[in-house]
């Protein structure tokens, strides 16, 4: 067993990095906060006698020899950048239950035949740079390294010069690191657990993702003396799109879901008709068919909306994650551990994307989920109990047990 | 008659502070440009005899002295500031065809009865300070000089912070300058002169006009895992709101008007949906219980929309602008100084406001319009031709003449 104690004082202490008013964190991938709690946690590896490393993106290596070091490492963790307005556990429950984990084998002396790997990924949030997830992405070979290189956040900064501001331009290079199996544990970010009593979801695998930039071009006039038959409202427009998106994910419920969580006016003023907005549109479902019908269904919508209302709706598919089966043999391993350590459960798909979906394609990959209050996540309220994390920990120990003296 | 090629030379060359790629101007109130076009005004007003004040609101008055001077100045002029994404005419025309009359003058060596005055006042457009029309309210009395003084922009900088950060915070009280009578010459911003092919607007008077800021306040949580239903999404009901304030100004068609120019999502990401959106609104008609009428729909829509969608929705009014009638011997002198001058005219309306709106509480004001291309303003492509400026012109000077010598 593990710690809960322990791993929850790490929590409390790394929440400082970035941590808000409102009792959040504020901690952007590759922000000066990013960057501190790295720091914390390479430092905190090291004490526990792990050999951190770093890659070209990044991402945080901490390996664990094993008795059998031919054997490729099973390695666990998640990521530690947040949202904006982002919470104390989405991505940092998962990599310092991973801390813990070794902790605690280090205190009850248990070596493992394989060696064990603590991972921090780069960048799992996309919010500062798009896509989400992209150091893992990279390592799974979804993208090369020059190409997420070269990626900008709305500074126009680009993901090289966001690295070498903060020293964590590593130099192993991307995918160097052998990985035998990923298990990645996270709270649920959605309300099933807490709604059903279960302490554990047995994660079998995470739902499409598709995300869009759009632009709408109308023309700025004054608003004042245009008519209301003459405007060529962007914003006008984007109103009409974005209440189309909510209908269209309706359309196929309970699954599929919709989002603008962008939207901005070019130069925006009072007395201005808006005449160009950008935004971005996020949308989900567990099945590749119903993307392909949703993403005509939103572009039939665009072209409806552009004809009638005399502007252009540019709509450009930037990143499309296919449906992501997890690996039966590492579900299995999870769901035993769970059931060793008498925790109630029920299989689940993500809602959310995660690191282990992109490693899914190179290794076997599973994940472990504990429930969050109200199924609220991507917010400063945020909240899961010690228990359960602890649950989860205990489940990610148990579950690394298994893959590494098997 | 004016030097109608001498004016357009003007407009030209100060079209250059602040000029942007596109072929409009980017000369926000108070800006470092502001404050260039500022200095250039005072300079061409002193070579061309006037003494030159400056008000506690920055607002230039340039006076010629009359045969007279127990009579108050004949006043006229417009504003040097532009929106964003402004053009070279609007506001800019008035002025300098003010200049252009005092230098015709002085070519002809005509004197006055009654002195001249030439106004450039501060912040018309609203854009960076609201609300629009500041300084010429302030003058009236609509607003206390530490009111304006005390109005923030969106970064937080105060209206006396902009006027000392380009030195035109000046020492004459607001409202000690007298005015006698007021005249302004605008390019129509509308597209009712063209269309009917005249060159001269004898304004009447000006609609009335309400400035809203509106806040909208839902719940962030996870695009990923958040089903549609149980989201309370900001960005989704401000779509509803912009939608039902279009719905609403047809309803008072073709008179009434409603925009939303600003909107900005806090603490926007591509991944979390919406939880906070701010919003202005302009909304407009020539008669106030039209503006009553709309203010009380407006209201009952967003009472509708944060019912249905769970989410608050906050409408403060932060500016009301009755719609206001000219002075009718003003309206005559014009009229009769365009027919002298053989100007196609007819009588209009004012959709904008305008400093001669906000003078006429105070003292007798009417205003010239010219066309302008397409009915555009508020929009870098805003145009209007030599030969219709001048026209304005002429009319201008005809209309102070008879002022000025009744
Ligand atoms: N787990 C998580 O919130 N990941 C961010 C990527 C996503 O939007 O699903
Ligand atoms: N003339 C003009 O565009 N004034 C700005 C104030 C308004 O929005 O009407």
């Amino acid at each position: 067993r593990s710690d809960g104690s322990r791993l929850w004082s790490t929590i409390v202490e790394t929440a400082a990095f970035g941590g808000t008013p409102a009792g959040g964190i504020n901690r952007l991938t590759l922000s000066p906060e990013d960057g501190h709690v790295r720091d914390w946690f390479r430092d905190a590896c090291a004490a526990a006698g792990l050999t951190v490393t770093v890659d070209a993106l990044g991402t945080q290596y901490a390996l664990r020899p094993g008795r059998d070091m031919s054997r490729k490492p099973i390695a666990f963790g998640s990521h530690l950048d947040t949202q904006p307005t982002g919470g104390k556990f989405d991505g940092v429950l998962g990599v310092l239950a991973g801390l813990e984990v070794i902790r605690s084998l280090n205190d009850a002396g248990i070596e493992t035949e394989a060696p064990l790997l603590v991972v921090n990924w780069t960048n799992e949030e996309g919010s500062r740079f798009a896509p989400a997830m992209m150091a893992s992405a990279a390592y799974a070979g979804d993208f090369t390294t020059d190409d997420i290189l070269a990626k900008r956040d709305a500074a126009g900064i680009t993901v090289a010069d966001a690295l070498d501001a903060i020293g964590y331009r590593g130099s192993e290079p991307v995918g160097a690191q052998a990985i035998g199996a990923f298990v990645e544990l996270h709270i649920e970010q959605g309300p099933v657990l807490e709604a059903e009593g279960k302490t554990i979801g047995v994660v079998e695998g995470g739902q499409g993702i598709m995300w869009f930039d759009g632009v709408i071009t109308g023309f700025e006039s004054h608003a004042g003396t245009t008519p209301m038959p003459r405007r060529r409202d962007a914003l006008l427009a984007l109103s009409e799109f974005a209440l189309a998106a909510e209908t269209i994910a309706l359309a196929h419920a309970p699954s599929a879901v919709a989002t603008i969580g962008e939207a901005a006016i070019l130069a925006p003023s009072r007395n201005v008709v808006p005449g160009r907005v950008a935004f971005t549109l996020d949308v989900r479902d567990p099945r590749a068919t119903t993307l392909d019908a949703m993403e005509s269904a939103l572009r039939d919508a665009a072209a409806d909306i552009s004809g009638r209302r005399r502007l252009e709706i540019a709509l450009t598919r930037i990143w499309r994650k296919e449906p992501v089966p997890f690996d039966p043999a590492i579900v299995a391993a999870i769901d035993a551990a769970a059931e060793s350590l008498g925790h109630s459960r029920r299989r689940i798909i993500s809602g959310a994307g995660h690191d282990a979906c992109n490693l899914a394609a190179k290794v076997p990959a599973a994940m472990i989920f504990v429930p969050c209050k109200d199924g609220i996540s991507h917010n400063e309220s945020e909240s899961a109990t010690q228990a359960d994390c602890a649950a989860g920990a205990d489940v990610l120990l148990q579950t690394v047990l298994r893959l590494a003296n098997a």
